[in-house]
């Protein structure tokens, strides 16, 4: 996955970038037309009667330059006239850094086909590489060119989450620096943490005032916890850790154990830390409606095999794959944000890894815990109810929880809390994972 | 991407496979249950109120053998029921070769996601690799479980073309050779073409009677047509090759020169052989309507630089991205299903190379061809009408017809066609890809 570097354009866009914001701004649609030599028209299609018959031909070499739009999807078109005659919601901000890496190079194009949030909804990619990836993500934007989804109607490439970031309804975070041989954990929560310090920075200053970011990048409870810290004008509600793939490892363990098909698996939650002190939760899981435990007679399996299977499932992939799990965890990306973006069905939750002040589970406050969680669908969420914690279950949470806390004073230099003083005990990366 | 060989299962387990096969064809809703050690028990369930409350657990080490289902998909579930409260489609069965190699990565979520072929089509998808990518197919399975797709019904995985498909409805021939160094297209249309003769016989003897057969594997015209004459009792009809990946980066280039959205454009066919003798039609392509000469006043970029600027596409890719196309390479199949699966737009019409008996356009007959079609959406086609051809894009679909004449003189080794006889003149593979 990429780091993103913050490197400004140069002057000669200054310009043109700060007027396509502004004009962003009253919700027209508008695009920056020309090539890199001559790019400094802002073109704004608010009329809906705006199809040309005939239309004077363009130079269309391939833009190899830093700019706001890319290839094609720097062409003007009349969305608004499309949004009343489709009966199209507005168009939607969508950022995504690691856009240049595998995991995304599945997730770009289940959020353009509309996939995720539905077709009825027109999208805009922001994909935020480092300089070093920046041609990979030309050719990830040449794909995504190429696949013609009617939805996709923007996609820009930057290597600064200032630009990148600009309105964006959606922050995907992925890029993060991978654990490199003999980096402990609290390196890589150091050096990953500056990526998130920056990124949270960036989303205050130019993101939609209720941008919701999931941090996928590890260590990435933490890593959203530095982000939220960082941009105190975004309600801190709206930051999530993904351990989604957790959970839908989990049921997936629970259906094999039972013997049943993966539909009928409900209620599992992933507590605490995306590591190996995470809690998957087989207490108040149902199968078929029924505790797991009154289906599955297997105390010892629920108790240790089964933790341990979710856990090590990654490692046993790249084993097998030769490859870390990209495309399911693409998959889960979408289980996630589709989990608040469309109602929770009754009775049943999912997880994710969220801000814990005032939460009911009796967890430490500050810090960003995986808990259960059920959503109206309007990107919001409230913590669940009739949640069951006996000693056994308390006891493992107190574990992620200690962890959690202790990763928190190993950045708390960019937490704005001081200095920080990191105990790490033990290496708790999750097999497989980077 | 993988190369199939024929490799027969162990004796051991060829009652169980018989006997699944067996049941399939009265169409109940059957799993082979158990693991390696005894897989010799196949439950079928008809009754549609099985679902158990509590269930005894089973052992559920997962499955290192070549076997007819892999892990979750392994247990039962009641389909019946879910057809009726769900008012879903029957199962449909989908082949897919090369299942362990990049395109299928992508191509294999999209199918289970209900994407391709509608959210009330539940689908077995039957992978088929090579004894040497086997490891990697038992990883793409792994990530289809931890994906909890609920259309997807059945994942099966085997090196045995006899087994994968078995009963297919869609055969998707991703898997072949890839080019190695100094090898010419005659060499590649002799190695390939043993593996698609192979798996047209496969086909003859185990698939649907009406089963829809789309070749991806280079050289694919030649290859659909080699698939075709060793499978007489398929319709020839039912055979397609791959070019909706030219058509849609056609479009595209289209859009951009045009100043345009891609949306605007249509009618855009993509005539002869997937290589450098393809000629992407301007003649007949429209923008919001009308006739793209009409649109685009440079007849020296329509007739010189956009054939180029669509075949040197995936080389230009492969040097930004360091990869071949697979993810644009997989929505284009996607395009390709769905086209066959959908009603074709009033008006409008796509490409894919066909079986060129009975063509309206004067194209010699016995090869397969990419033509102009259209669907009424019940997976067959009819030739597009009202296709104009001038004397520049005559001489240009000889050239392509003349190349694939000579492609199939190559290969009559592998039609029951006599002796081969190969005088290729030129190296025509498409930059970038294998």
């Amino acid at each position: 996955m990429a780091v993103t570097e913050l490197t400004h354009l140069e002057t000669s866009f200054l310009h043109t970038q700060l007027s396509f914001k502004t004009t962003r701004l009253f919700n027209t649609r508008c695009q920056v037309l020309g090539r890199p030599r001559n790019a400094n028209k802002v073109l704004c299609s608010v009329s809906t009667n705006q199809v040309p018959s005939t239309i004077t031909p363009q130079q269309t070499d391939s833009s190899k330059s830093k700019r706001d739009c890319y290839g094609v999807f720097c062409l003007t078109y009349d969305l608004e006239a499309e949004e009343k005659t489709k009966s199209w919601k507005s168009l939607i901000n969508v950022a995504v850094s690691g856009a240049a890496g595998m995991i995304s190079n599945h997730l770009l194009f289940k959020l353009a086909s509309g996939e995720v949030f539905g077709q009825d909804q027109p999208i805009a990619l922001k994909l935020l590489g480092s300089e070093r990836s920046f041609q990979a993500l030309e050719g990830v934007a040449m794909e995504l060119e190429d696949s013609l989804y009617p939805l996709l109607r923007e996609v820009s490439i930057s290597i600064d989450p200032y630009e990148v970031f600009q309105d964006a309804e959606w922050a995907l975070l992925i890029g993060a620096r991978p654990r490199g041989p003999g980096m402990e954990r609290a390196d890589l929560l150091d050096i990953n943490g500056q990526i998130f310090a920056e990124q949270g920075k960036a989303l205050n200053v130019v993101a939609s005032r209720n941008v919701k970011v999931l941090v996928v990048g590890n260590p990435c409870n933490t890593n959203a916890l530095i982000c939220m810290k960082n941009a105190p004008n975004i309600p801190a509600k709206n930051f999530h850790a993904l351990t989604r793939l957790d959970e839908n490892r989990a049921k997936c363990q629970l259906a094999l154990k039972a013997g049943v098909f993966y539909d009928k698996v409900s209620n599992v939650t992933i507590w605490g830390n995306h590591s190996t002190t995470q809690v998957p939760d087989f207490l108040n899981a149902r199968i078929n409606g029924f505790p797991v435990k009154d289906v599955i007679n297997d105390a010892k399996w629920l108790e240790e095999e089964f933790t341990q299977k979710v856990q090590t499932r990654g490692g046993a992939l790249i084993k097998k794959w030769g490859r870390s799990s990209a495309a399911s965890t693409a998959v889960s990306i979408v289980d996630s944000i589709r989990s608040l973006v469309t109602p929770t069905p009754n009775g049943d939750w999912f997880s994710t890894g969220v801000y814990t002040n005032g939460n009911t589970y009796g967890i430490a406050e500050d810090i960003v815990f995986s808990m259960p969680c059920r959503s109206d669908g309007d990107g919001d969420y409230e913590l669940a109810k009739d949640v069951i914690i006996d000693d056994f279950l308390r006891a493992r949470i107190k574990k992620s929880e200690a962890e959690l806390l202790a990763e928190k004073r190993c950045v708390a230099h960019l937490t704005g809390e001081g200095n920080a003083f990191c105990d790490l005990p033990e290496d708790t990366m999750l097999p497989g994972e980077q």
